[in-house]
């Protein structure tokens, strides 16, 4: 019974400064800064999807409540998209736009989660996805799978050893945050297989799906359309992170109770946010989104290529092991010689049980700055 | 274990459709319709702060993530708003900007609430605190207060009959939705000493602070600023309710664990809503509320009296029992009425135990179209 000065135990327990607790300490600094630590772009939203070109006299309400499962327009924009990239016959009532993912998989979370409830987590993984199970009392266990696993036999395997009786759902990310990775179609169709031989929930967060850099993104719901979630951003399509609009698409039974999660932890997703996001999903947001991934492919590259890592096959990040290069002070050491460099890095914990990882976000400054900012951590490396 | 086809039972047993379920039937509807069932206005944000106002070239970021906390700039004007009203040395670190007031007092309640504990919510109550103690596995206890405590006695005697070991917090709002009623100072003050006699958290939904018809509102932080967190509304103060930014304030050390729980449900407030609505906050917001509460009085007033009943003390809504106009369809076929003539009302079972009460919103349309609206209405309760 969390009285004062008590909180719930469960979130006592979770960690703070997820992606930098270190970030204040460069507010006041003169010299340039390198914001590697949160995934982000530096490119702005396609032209006229930006909020400088949202006129109240063109869009009545645009400063009112928009419906709670999203704006009609906007769902039909994505029921559109969604049956052209995966062939589903995908409705309405299959779809829920949220406060970007993170909103969006908070409220399919909660809906599908009591307390003790475990999630298994492909890991390392996307850091908010833990939390998002802590806070609604369940647990989430990490499956080490990046770059543990290196066939379908052994993804089965790695998942199949940590399932118990009260695992209700595997929660996966591809192209995958933070490592870069790309989960072949024969994995996810193996995964996809073994979930619903289990009985479980799958959780597929596909924000970066415009975002690998060879060949075609494979979806996971035509895998398991009856108990998969899949989750999109157009924080990460169009560069619109700072809207916080993205969507769910699951079986649409259950996203009525996904819904009213959603309706008592936002309400309603920003109803502007909503306008530009469909302006973008039926304009230039495609054509945005190629040029976006070209050059996130070439940048990746070359930032991974100074840094001596293998080029990423997707997302924004890389993710690294920089064991050989702490002393005493640990991780927290060389996180902190990074920032008196500008440097900002999320620390590997938050991504799973890797004390001596970091991840990297390539597309946060502009290629310039970023570059810059790898030539000074180079040295620390080294 | 809620594996497919099943969800968290807590979440299965929560009602769908608050406001309205029948919102849907009036889509095709070629008469007037008359939107009474949601808090929101007719009204336009401020000059200077609609969504066409912000310009990229002007606020770098505009469309990228904001700190999780809220934007620098955003978070003074709130410490310096909120010291000027309350008295109170607050800091940053005692503010968090959230995705509108259900953002903001979603994720207090997540902090504060474990599974199974009873949080005390004087009723009628907004609807939505309810789904927020639910949805974290809590229980909400609903305490009968309007209009059935007249004196300060009885509204202790009041919560303290609903008191359990369990119970953890104790809800209120003032000026109240829905009923329109302001809490007395004498009664909160009563309230807040009481809360601190019991160890409790109390959690001051004041969204509704700027639209109180006569007096000034009595902030309740003062009352016990150790325990207290305030919920407060842009949407509400400034017609930004589609902007999806709100704010609460409470003691800075428990502030940490409800940013862990914010950060995990929609991550940080929009970005371009926190700008407009420190431009009408540090501008011209005061005037806009001033102008708008002058205009809700007087309509408030002009509603209550064509529907026989007293002038709204505050807030955006008048609540009364409908029991006498029900046939053997009951509230639900009174409901079907009013959408056979374009009205929309919000059913009383949403705010408590109220099976024959309807809440009806007087700002959510032109006040020409709601006195129409309140015309066509008459009839029905006549």
């Amino acid at each position: 019974m969390p009285r004062p000065p008590h909180v719930s135990p469960h979130v006592a327990a979770m960690p703070g400064g997820i992606y930098s607790a270190l970030a204040h300490r460069l507010e006041a600094r003169e010299g340039e800064v390198y914001p590697f630590h949160v995934g982000d772009t530096w490119m702005e939203p396609p032209d006229g999807c930006r909020m400088e070109d949202l006129r109240t006299a063109d869009h009545p309400g645009l400063h009112r409540y928009a419906p709670v499962q999203g704006l009609p327009a906007l769902l039909d924009a994505i029921v559109e998209r969604q049956r052209a990239r995966t062939g589903l016959p995908v409705e309405r009532r299959d779809v829920l736009v949220a406060a970007g993912a993170t909103g969006a998989l908070g409220a399919v979370v909660g809906a599908l989660v009591a307390p003790g409830d475990e999630v298994l987590v492909l890991a390392p993984h996307w850091p908010l996805i833990a939390g998002i199970v802590r806070a609604v009392h369940g647990v989430p266990v990490p499956v080490p799978f990046f770059p543990e696993v290196t066939s379908v036999a052994e993804a089965v395997a790695a998942v199949a050893a940590r399932l118990t009786a009260r695992t209700v759902a595997l929660y996966l990310s591809t192209p995958n945050n933070p490592t870069g990775r790309v989960l072949p179609a024969a994995w996810l169709e193996a995964l996809a297989a073994w979930a619903s031989d289990q009985g479980l929930w799958l959780l597929a967060d596909e924000v970066y799906e415009d975002y690998q850099f060879e060949g075609r993104h494979a979806y996971t719901r035509p895998l398991l359309p009856g108990r998969t979630f899949s989750a999109h951003s157009f924080s990460k399509a169009y560069g619109m992170a700072g809207n916080r609009c993205g969507y769910v698409v699951g079986p649409g039974e259950v996203m009525e109770h996904v819904r009213k999660v959603s309706t008592h932890t936002f309400y309603a997703t920003p109803t502007a946010a909503q306008v530009a996001a469909a302006r973008a999903l039926t304009g230039p947001g495609d054509a945005w989104a190629a040029a976006a991934r070209a050059r996130y492919a070439d940048l990746g590259a070359r930032v991974a290529a100074r840094l001596g890592l293998p080029a990423p096959e997707g997302s924004t990040f890389l993710f690294f092991d920089v064991a050989r290069r702490l002393d005493a002070r640990g991780l927290q050491g060389f996180l902190e010689d990074c920032v008196e460099r500008g440097l900002l890095l999320a620390p590997g914990p938050s991504f799973g049980p890797y004390p001596t990882h970091v991840r990297l976000c390539y597309t946060a400054a502009p290629p310039d700055v970023t570059l810059r900012g790898v030539e000074a951590l180079a040295p620390l490396l080294a």
